[in-house]
């Protein structure tokens, strides 16, 4: 497929680079020109009528469980143990593949209407994750969920073996659940894995105060990040989810190792662990995403309301309105998440990219009068913007309609048939 | 105008009141039948298939100065001071009446979108803001932003005798911008109004740390809403918009005089004011609402997201993920703006009402699977959720349409020749 796209506005998020007027062409899953309006070149399957709307990278969702849809709503207002050990366990438990399937095809909707192009994913089953991204043509990284209970270092040898091809939409990176789910001989192992493959890893890290003391207590006074690099997990990088809570030292951890750091912010509220101040990890040089968390701990999967919290929280943290630029927040929302989650190619809109892009409505009022549109869409930008996303090439979602090779509607109706036996017994 | 809503789910707001499945009947400006599905009564001139999806009353944006808009995206990420003094106070200086009708207009584009059926507006010229509030069919209850600049006490009384009709779109409650901007002889003006109408009166109060330090530094230790309960200002209620930083003494009198208050968190947020926890208010049984303030310090208005921001600040400032049911937070962005805006007929669906009523669309991915839909709405609602924003009766958005008299690309552009000029200069 040859695609034209003109009478656009165009973001490309290369640095320093404002929105111009002008066409993007893709071609096949890549994209072939971005510039000012010129005479048509050769044929296209498909010309769009941009209609001075915005073309931009897609969003990048860096931190989620997408099959936990089917917790959505169901246990609101509790506190955060009898949430995870009353609501969230014990269901988990009854997931069959299968429903972890079709879970997070319903996931990957919600996805398409917020503009997200690719996910950094840690679930239960990365098969069958992997044939849910790749039957609706979504990006997915995955990472493991490895713990005491579940996985273990010899299947994310294999998955990491087994996901990594050339072009394909799903690749994996080893990671683990969290320092206090796994035993010391476990992680020991985890290393083992990153030195023989010269491999990042990522983990949950420092999501709450309890986590940090009690790591603590349990390691000789070693906070999680430190206590995990002492045992040389992250000698070739890698990276944290959440991170609410970093020391100095733990942060020149991240620095030194060339790791990554997502933030999690209506998560992080939602379960009341805190508010991250993501300012003082950019100033340290490291690179920073975003991503929603689960859909039980959040409970939507919509970009634009991370990007105005990860504003909100930089701003309450450091008592100052003028805290984080809206134009460093787009970037960790779309080059940010790219960059962590390894995808070297759908940072950019620039020929040779992928064709991971988004069109954002810029006649919805929100949008209403011009003045920056770079810094409204973090501002006041919302999913109902979202008028088209394109994933390595195809349209994916447009004006409302999803083109994920599945109907809607059947959807919908098996996430809540999985929802219903799960949630009766 | 009589319509029947049928395969409707109901949500009335009433206390105590679940989700039910049925229909709403709607003649002229009033509801005229809610309850379970029935032979049709009569005719209709129009009958609409509601396909399952959710009726409820539309939201009340309870603090706003809605011609803002101009200064959208215009001057973010600055100093509280310089944006207030340099790139806010200069250009609105420049307005005229007429601009600002205009303005308004734009703005009640953006809350149709929300699903908002009633303001709480402050801003300069209430004349002109009614005018474009009557001419989009939109409902407004005005208050004064007086100060010792602008407006003044005899404008406020005759606004007042104006704007309180029976049956009008229009209301208007004294009121003042706030402490710091009004000398005592104003202040005591206002209070000998009040006294003489037996009317409540309403100004910002205490949004910023600086606000109540310099009120006390002033007015000999006196908070602001000490000093200005003193002077007998509240004596028949009213309220305060923000109230970021209210004293046990402070909570003490708003519970006295029967005040309410109207929280802004995304607003509170973006210009680093602080988190206001709205538990201590309710646990008080005070009456809070929320709003979305004006567009330049938001940028948006969406009372979804405010809502959400009133979930995650009463969470993370009571370190507890079960604070603040979200059970009440929908009831403070609709029967609590109500309340508080005086709108007696606007709170719920119920015959004899007034038919102020939006249509919430369940089968976006973010609303599956159902689990508990009112919940869900405060944690992972959207403006691509609202299908229909009825007020008075008439269908003003639907479907992403609008109808308010003036075409929407229109409104677009005088919006947007207003702001060039404004700001070219």
């Amino acid at each position: 497929m040859r695609y034209r796209f003109y009478n656009a506005k165009i973001l490309t998020m290369k640095e320093y680079e404002d929105i111009f007027d002008g066409e993007i062409y893709v071609k096949d899953d890549r994209i072939e020109y971005v510039g000012p309006k010129k005479p048509e070149e050769g044929d296209f399957d498909r010309q769009i009528d941009v209609e001075n709307n915005l073309l931009m990278p897609g969003f990048k969702n860096a931190h989620t469980h997408s099959a936990m849809t089917f917790l959505r709503s169901l246990a609101d207002d509790l506190p955060l143990d009898a949430w995870l050990h009353e609501a969230v366990f014990p269901r988990e438990a009854k997931l069959s593949p299968e429903d972890i399937y079709h879970l997070s095809k319903l996931a990957i909707l919600e996805y398409l209407t917020s503009g997200v192009t690719g996910v950094f994913e840690m679930y239960l089953t990365p098969d069958s994750i992997a044939d849910a991204f790749e039957d609706c043509g979504m990006r997915c990284v995955q990472t493991g969920s490895l713990n005491d209970f579940s996985q273990s270092v010899e299947k994310l040898e294999e998955w990491y073996l087994k996901y990594n091809k050339e072009d394909s939409l799903n690749s994996f990176i080893p990671g683990f659940h969290a320092e206090y789910t796994c035993s010391k001989s476990l992680l020991e192992k985890v290393a083992d894995l990153a030195h023989k493959y010269k491999t990042p890893v990522w983990c949950h890290n420092s999501e709450t105060v309890f986590e940090v003391e009690s790591c603590k207590e349990r390691n000789g006074g070693l906070t999680p990040t430190l206590f995990l690099d002492s045992l040389g997990i992250f000698d070739h990088g890698g990276g944290g989810y959440h991170c609410v809570y970093l020391s100095d030292e733990d942060v020149a951890v991240f620095k030194k190792r060339g790791m990554g750091i997502v933030t999690n912010p209506a998560s992080n509220a939602k379960l009341a662990s805190g508010m991250a101040d993501v300012t003082r990890y950019i100033e340290a040089g490291i690179e920073v995403a975003i991503g929603t968390d689960g859909p039980a701990s959040n409970n939507c999967l919509d970009m634009f309301r991370e990007m105005f919290l990860t504003e909100a929280f930089a701003k309450l943290a450091n008592k100052d309105a003028s805290a984080l630029d809206a134009r460093k927040v787009l970037h960790m929302a779309t080059v940010g998440g790219a960059r962590v989650m390894g995808l070297r190619d759908c940072d950019v809109l620039s020929p040779g990219k992928k064709a991971d892009m988004i069109m954002i409505d810029l006649k919805q009022p929100n949008m209403q009068p011009v003045n920056n549109i770079a810094k409204n869409l973090v501002y006041a930008g919302s999913k109902q913007n979202v008028k088209m996303t394109m994933i390595n090439g195809a349209i994916r979602y447009m004006d409302g309609e999803f083109f994920v090779g599945e109907d809607r509607d059947e959807i919908y109706r098996k996430a809540q048939e999985i929802t219903d036996t799960l949630t009766r017994s």
